[in-house]
């Protein structure tokens, strides 16, 4: 019988860096023995915010060594949002989280599907980052499920 | 001598999920082996329809809870549909089936070759969807054997 | 202070031919005084059904006349879809329509906003065609306000 | 001699609706003589929430309201994102207009232009948004410098 | 009552240039007062040949002779056949004509409608271009009910 | 050192069908033992012209005969061209070849490189095919030189 | 008779602002009488190394002054390339001129057509930029005639 | 945990052929271990001046001996260039190498992530390929730096 899952599915893990949602995903996805594969964005906070000024040599203005390290990290997180045939989008409850929001943008002009991962009380705030995706979530739990579902058509 | 299979061929089997016209494909493909991969959307009909209530939150209105299946079905039929090489749409007699046409117009857009498979009397109400097609087919025999001609070059 | 209708908005108005849908959006969008211009596919049934056997000759098996028409009329559909910033498409309760769903397959696929249009009986039949829609409407009424409202801004 | 503003530029004004920065910009685009048509979003703020459930039928639970009319909103903000020459985000000090971030993303990913407005104490924030844009501006005076030199080739 | 000639359609009349086809269309375009704007590639036969050499120098060697002319020649052809909503393309039964079918292909590529114009003696030489064709005409006359059709909706 | 020869080239073998071109440049490919997977049309005559009256019916027009041929070829060598890195068109000196032609339109349109193969006499009727080409061979030993060259980078 | 003058041309002039070479082909195509629009970066080179720093606030570091110039011409740079029919590069003997270099490989990778103007002293310096043009001239007034012949048809 | 190294990184190193940088990349990247696949053009300066020449005929007029050449060259760098997941462009301190310039504005044209590598004393020159870089390196140590930190995520 024809299946969906003769391909890895490439998803790509935006957004909040505070909380394990990544492992519980990663988690669940080997426990269900799907065939996706997961990427994400550095999620080293430090790694993140000086890697520019690390590598390139520092600078005195803030805004340019946010400016290298903001670039550097594009490199990556662009090339793996084009590679996804998913991205998930996590917003926690705390700090803006722009970031997230601009992937959840970047990956909807590419006509990729996405899902995001919030809290109900998000819901006013993030309605047009919602109102993209194909699925709001509230727990990495059905993130898993959703997967499973999509990737081998079992419930 | 040059060939034109060298890469396995991505088959997307759209529509009708009623009777096993896609397991007689299937049965086809794997008696005149060919390097063809065959995908499909979920059909099992019932996990379907649910899928959005049950992994997402049940709803009262019919609306949303059908809204939210078809978007998450969505992520699936619209990855698949954009990898394969070659879409097989199948109409049959009975129910509406506006999603299989739906698809027929997305591989349309996306510029993706379309094998149109129905009964010749349906052959007026399709006559659009036929006209964007490479082929009509009245049986999924007919559609092994122009995968067979198609893949391996032999009639 | 900065406005959105700049530019006139080309609407297209795919579907149902048998009832005057299009005349009444046409009316509201007269009154309303809004920078639309709407387009159509050729809603004449019989010389959409000829044209093709008429300009380039009879046909005797009803497929290939068919076939020609419907090709034809594509040079029409296809074009006026492309440079449409929306699409509008009617779904009536008779008849299977297809050539409705193909087209809003056709917009989904290029990324071009719709809006579906139809009696709530039909919900469940068109969930996956709601589902690619960023507004379902039930009168005509209804897809001249939301026009207003997008183009103009206003309620 | 050769020169660069033949044709109007049409600029999108996205992001922040509490302070009249859209006004001031457009007012310097008025008294600079610029050939720059500017858009923007619904920027009535009840309008924008209520328009959905207003013109389509109340909703009972929220989130439905809320996708109701981001949906709604989404066709004129994508077409007017898809429209501009240039798009500039403005982030105020309250909210987290996330909506402004989807923006700045679905702007980078079509390779549209951005101008980033916000005050320096949002730059780390704004990190990965301001990297994706072509300039920062602090000031709705500066953005209308900055169109200026871009449309005219005058300081 | 919605329409579809809102705009200008622009036609480019590719291929045989020893008859006078295009006046032929061109006639009937003006008498039957359709909004189309026909284009053409240069079609007088010596100026064609010589334009590289005429005006950027000669070449001893016939080959960069014929390079020079025909690159120039293609700044006017891609930028006319990526402008037309539709190309004509009319096949003689003198000379090979392979920039005809060239240029079908690079419509065919862009997705752009393809009417084909020959004699009925062509029919099996010319099968692929006629399958990637929306229509297949053998007079001038046909090709100008096609247009009025398509643009104006009238048989 | 860095080199080129990662991946596997894939190398469409388009046009003239009467002669061992394809072969000469097979046994070329093998004994230099470049990373390089050929592809070709159906190569052989009738089946190419018979295929789809054979599959899907008989005709009584040979229009139409030739048109369910013809658009059935179409799956194979459109996925084919469009995967292709490279395509090398062959003319050869009798018949029109209007489909090599068009092939060449078709991969000059997707910005894919052509190698145009065919004797010295054909250089001014070839001229626009020609011009689109990155390279014009007279022999196929040309050609696999210049494939030794552009995979391995050795003369 | 058709023509293909129907539309303006929009041209840019990329490349060496120390001479008066754009000066010549505006003179030249005024007096041609072309329906040719010309655009350009702008030209006043003090203007477009200071405008960054000018417009947003002083670097210290060179390398950033020049990245916030640069970048802001980059918003002019890229609209008006991307709205041309056709961009001239233009070389002189003196600098680097790399942004001419990058202005044509961007043209290039877009399918605009680029006419490369400079002596042929410069002629194996420049073999990768001239070989992807269509045409490469050494005088403005060359550049003119192409222009005249491409657009209006006439030597 | 999710990590961004599922997949091999193609990178092509671009530009100055007269040192062994690229070398020291490869060596950098083996050392780490990087999933980095490094391409790059043909670096042997006689080959590919003389290739086109040397495959396909001699020439008289060296222009089109450089055109043959650089042809039958652009066949293997665009390829490479487009198949890229990253592009480093090197600039020395000799030669005008528009080269790789062009090829910069190739990849920018193409969204394709670039890292420059210069001397300091260029930077003014390079102003506009700097600024349409992800990243500015001074050495081969720094680049595979970076590509360490974007593919593995460790600084």
């Amino acid at each position: 019988m024809p299946t969906g899952h003769d391909d890895v599915w490439e998803v790509y893990l935006s957004g909040e860096i505070h909380t394990d949602w990544r492992e519980q995903i990663a988690e669940g996805v080997r426990r269900a023995g799907l065939p996706v594969a997961l990427t994400a964005p550095v999620t080293d906070h430090a790694a993140s915010d000086d890697c520019g000024a690390e590598i390139f040599g520092p600078e005195e203005r803030p805004f340019w060594k946010d400016h290298k390290g903001a670039r550097l990290n594009a490199i990556r997180t662009r090339t793996l949002i084009e590679r996804a045939d998913l991205v998930v989008v996590r917003f926690g409850d705390r700090y803006r989280q722009w970031n997230a929001a601009f992937d959840a943008g970047f990956a909807a002009a590419l006509g990729t599907p996405i899902i995001v991962l919030h809290d109900p009380e998000l819901t006013h705030a993030l309605k047009e980052v919602d109102a993209a995706a194909l699925a709001v979530a509230e727990t990495p739990e059905q993130v898993v499920r959703a997967l499973t579902y999509v990737v081998e058509g079992r419930l």
